[in-house]
């Protein structure tokens, strides 16, 4: 067979799981946005048909076919092609010698582990929970002792969700901002400063919200021709290709601003999703490159420009006529501090942007632990609870405001949470970037935000899977994730915000 | 291999077409209910793939494996796995010698045609859609006889859609229709009568109307834990098996009438859908077993219960707890007479419950004549016209209200439509068995639905398509489709409503 039609045979092959791949993404958006409850069984076994079809073809002998001869011609292969043969490989690589057994197994742990992180986390019991989450990690271990290669397992962990992310990576990385962020909390909690955050808590009827959604959802350039807002309890966002990325939302009558932070981070998802080249719509990529990659859209939409004083000067006029009376008297200024009031909290979904990453930081740290140095799980409460006083000064009350809180470890997502901190500070450097070619600050006064999602799109919305993330990173401005853009971002916009000094 | 052995693997591979057509279901009905746009192109052809994938299974040589050894085996099968086995047979011998390439020419020539159609009926062009419907005739006859066996091409068609059902069988049931409808017919309009509809047309805020369809859908048995109430422009139901039947809804502020008896009409279709027995739920039988007696449930709870005296002597004082003050002075009567109001329409889908089959009847005449007797497509209008004239006393002012007026022919829906009037006559005929075991008109007026509907289940619903349709029907009580029970129920119902003597 000549190399052209094995392209063609190989490409016609990827269409057909790249199809299942978009079904299923219709299918859990319909499961995630009020399908009835009743028949959540059938619709697992549908769900769960299609995931298997798609990983069959994945790990197929066919599948080997085509990658064993591309491998040898890497060299002849166009850029896209050669992309194509780069994501199958990998995950050819990483399932191919995994026993089905041990991961319907492993599903079937995590389905029941999620039942009962929930019930001990209800119970504030986290002994309940000690033995699974111990089984869960000696289970993940099992599966990765499996895979090509002799990296470490939390390596391995960490480089699912974000390519070539390593723990030395992430130590150099969380090492910085634990030297910098740490102490500026602290700088700013001693000052006793306090922003004024009177505007937080009076209602806007949810009707408005909802044209707020529209509104602000258009103007920083979510396409909903391509796309639409429903609602959640948890928002999210989810693509079936480039042409129907879909957004959700939750209201809260006392909290508007909650909802239209969760819109702006989720339109920073799909426009990230919604802006890839022709040449790569609706082919396998046809996706973000890695979880870090994409949270740094959604965390520049909703933090580096829509936390910021400029966007604020532009918006504050023209958001207060969707709003009641109440908020007549508000100013850019108040809406700026309160929108960036620094408050250390327990929970990491209620965090600040600056102490966000602090959350993230001891979840690492955890993780870490757990998959390297033989922790006694039954020791982590004892640890998380240090590691919150070290970090943010506070002492949670309870396992259930501590190191129960959140659902990944139960759902199997282990190595995930960095990539949350990782996508905060690649937004602060291609911010950063930015500014060497463009007055950013001009712009988002202007509304001119058109010109910043251009930047964004040419060197990386456009690209999809194409490149890896170091690749597309350093194409950028010829450097690789530096901790230090980051740090000096938070330095100065919350030594501005609290007034302090930003040099100490 | 033994016939057990076969059997399991034949009901395994059932499982995963049933599978792929609940995946096809929710596409479908997302698709339908608000997905982007601008994905239209590529939801269709994952679609499409889905619809091939299905296609090839069913006609697959391992399906004719199963089929060949279990049609010498029929003897031995359990009732479940015969039916399973009939339907399979069914679908293999309509389409197993079928070229692939003349199905694929096929739909192409709809998805042109419906836009041919479309522009044709806005500029009221019937010629201009005439070589367009000829093409359809043509290609449809052409693929039916590939078909086994040596039917008229037209009993071929209403056999897709209502197993067994001929043209002899249609022949015999409208004609009755046409020697009893159009004198009573005649009689209500030269009576000169006319019933009050002041009721009409005070509007009903929409907000209220979405109140009293989940009201009144959850009254007359429509399970919401198993099925959900959208918005379309067009109301459907649509299921991916009994446990997720879901309907749609379009409102009108100044119709409430309108989404009322749409969201009975489809709760008719869901209920059917959501109450078969458990043997065969979430399998190939996991469905109604035709279009005409999916319609006769949807008709019997739209009609013969909503459109009751009883029924609104029942739902009045309630319903006004939900309406404004204008229909404060309205009576169980008044409703009643509003709802039954007799008056000849051009157009179908405004038809009344009394005129309704005469459109249907002139339908089935026309499609009954293209595929027989090589009429001239272009004397469609002037035969329209005619059998219009004759059946309801009216002439169309054009095309566009005449012939031109419904989608199905350029959809390629051919042989479809007798299913509606079938439909209202099996509602008819059942009401009359279950007379003959309970007091229905007090059941009703009592608000106790669910006797009637556990009635319905037994008979009907619980056995999803385990019968044909004549078996089904015959189990009953002895008897097939019999219009007598249609034309009594019409005569009587309409003769008191406009106080004609119900005899002559």
């Amino acid at each position: 067979m000549s190399l052209e039609t094995t392209v063609m045979r190989f490409m016609s092959y990827l269409d057909k799981i790249n199809m299942l791949n978009g079904v299923l993404a219709t299918l859990y958006f319909d499961a995630s946005t009020g399908a009835p409850n009743g028949a959540a069984d059938s619709r697992a076994k549908r769900m769960g048909f299609l995931s298997s079809e798609i990983f069959s073809m994945q790990v197929s002998d066919e599948m080997k076919g085509y990658l064993d001869i591309l491998g040898e011609q890497q060299d002849k292969l166009d850029e896209v092609v050669l992309a194509m043969y780069r994501v199958s490989k990998r995950v050819y690589d990483k399932k191919a010698k995994t026993p089905v057994e041990l991961v319907r197994r492993f599903s079937e742990l995590k389905s029941k582990a999620e039942v009962i992180w929930r019930d001990a986390k209800n119970n504030n019991d986290f002994n309940a929970f000690a033995p699974c989450l111990q089984e869960l990690v000696a289970m993940n271990k099992k599966l990765l002792s499996y895979r090509e290669g002799d990296a470490h397992p939390y390596d391995m962990l960490l480089d699912d969700y974000e390519e070539g992310l390593t723990m030395q990576v992430c130590d150099e990385f969380f090492g910085k901002l634990r030297a910098s962020i740490v102490p500026l909390l602290r700088r700013i909690t001693e000052s006793g400063k306090q922003n004024d955050t009177g505007l937080r808590g009076i209602p806007v009827d949810i009707a408005k919200q909802r044209e707020i959604s529209r509104m602000i959802a258009q103007k920083v350039g979510y396409d909903l021709n391509r796309g639409l807002i429903r609602e959640t309890e948890h928002p999210f966002c989810s693509g079936a290709g480039r042409d129907d990325v879909r957004i959700t939302t939750h209201y809260y009558e006392n909290e508007f601003l909650s909802s239209f932070y969760s819109i702006i981070h989720e339109c920073g998802h799909a426009i990230y999703e919604q802006n890839k080249k022709d040449e790569i719509a609706n082919t396998i990529l046809d996706r973000g490159i890695s979880a870090g990659l994409h949270e740094s859209q959604s965390r520049f939409y909703e933090n580096v420009l829509g936390r910021s004083k400029p966007f604020w000067d532009y918006i504050c006029e023209e958001l207060k006529t969707y709003l009641p009376e109440g908020y007549s008297k508000a100013t850019p200024d108040m809406f700026f501090k309160t929108v960036n009031e620094v408050k250390p909290s327990l929970i990491r979904i209620y965090a600040d942007e600056l102490t966000y990453c602090l959350h993230i930081m001891m979840r690492y740290e955890i993780e870490k632990m757990m998959f390297s140095d033989g922790v006694d799980v039954y020791d982590l409460p004892r640890i998380w609870n240090e590691k919150m006083q070290e970090y943010l000064g506070l002492t949670p009350p309870d396992d259930a405001r501590g190191v129960l809180q959140d659902v990944h470890w139960s759902a199997g997502l282990m190595g995930y949470f960095p990539t949350y901190a990782l996508g905060s500070a690649y937004a602060a450097q291609f911010l950063a970037y930015m500014r060497r070619e463009m007055d950013v600050d001009a712009l988002i006064r202007k509304g001119d935000f058109a010109v910043i999602t251009a930047w964004l799109t040419k060197h990386i919305h456009s690209h999809g899977s194409v490149y890896t993330p170091a690749k597309l990173v350093g194409r950028i401005a010829g450097e690789q994730l530096n901790a230090d853009y980051y740090i000096e971002y938070l330095t100065n916009k919350f030594s501005a915000v609290y007034g302090l000094e930003a040099g100490n």
